[in-house]
């Protein structure tokens, strides 16, 4: 009887990690993904988006059987109840999900042991701008600063390397630090009349 | 003995909201805000944030007793046990929000009554980029698309000028079409040794 030994590094089951880098190598088409949100508005700052299925690695993705709900909301004084955190926090959290994530893929690639990786994020935001009271003022973020701990089993030259690379080859850069299309299109209702 | 009258539309407090507005007209520097995010790493693709204090009008706000707790995961395709929804649909989710309270907001200042708002988003990503398998694929969503559907008590052409205000004010088309900076820094450990 032979066991099969599954090798774990970072909690990544890295055979399966780099049997998936082998497989996009000879399939590149395996690697387009679509994520998708269906978002309804509720009252208010108040909203709610349900996200389950997604395509990616040649077919339609069927692993969740329940949806995650996310909600999102205003504090009091931006005229909401506190009903979630607000789309600009949301925001932040995606991108701390994307700077961690490849640095720990990375890390796991390399043979590096992480013990502890932590970061703040911090984004500075003038309303004037989403109000249109004053069309001089930037909307949305003016800037964002991501201060990122971490602790493992390399010199820290291979840290700062290891920063460098999810900087530079995470999305992070690419939905925020770069423009990228965004199309808003409304669906006009062919109602029976 | 008098009532005040509370006045809402598209479940907004529009004295609230014009009192609001007004007071940053008179001073600007009430419309600075700043929101914040800590997350930890977990494990593989999961990490967590949790989001509670912001500054904004002039102090810090204290309205939130709990914080929000939210949790990034990965699907078992990008190696992960469904955690929880991918940054990648974290940003989605985001979005809608970005695009949907600033056209219930501009509605409200119109006094458009709003019946009914759903959005539904799409975002094309290939992974090659964010495993650093090919550098000539660009990292993060190549793009995203937003459909909207809207009912109000107004003609079509005015929610359509109401869509045009949320794509040119909200702050979607500048956290995501157009660059911001974003730092990325390591905190040095300052160890006993």
């Amino acid at each position: 009887m032979q066991f099969r030994t599954v090798k774990t590094l970072n909690g990544l089951n890295t055979s399966q990690m780099f049997e998936t880098i082998d497989a996009l190598k000879t399939q590149p088409s395996l690697a387009r993904f679509q994520f998708r949100a269906s978002n309804t508005w509720i009252n208010g700052g108040e909203n709610r988006s349900t996200i389950k299925g997604f395509y990616g690695a040649g077919r339609e993705d069927d692993s969740r059987t329940e949806p995650f709900v996310l909600t999102n909301g205003e504090p009091p004084v931006l005229l909401g109840a506190n009903e979630g955190a607000n789309p600009g926090e949301f925001l932040l959290h995606a991108l701390a999900g994307r700077v961690t994530t490849p640095t720990v893929l990375q890390a796991a690639a390399r043979g590096i042991h992480i013990e502890e990786l932590s970061t703040e994020l911090e984004g500075e935001i003038d309303v004037q701008g989403l109000l249109g009271l004053d069309n001089a003022v930037p909307v949305g973020y003016r800037q964002i600063r991501i201060k990122m701990h971490i602790k493992a089993d390399c010199p820290d030259e291979e840290l700062d390397e290891l920063l460098a690379f999810a900087q530079g080859h995470s999305p992070v850069c690419n939905t925020v630090c770069r423009p990228i299309p965004v199309t808003l299109e409304r669906v006009k209702d062919q109602g029976p009349d």
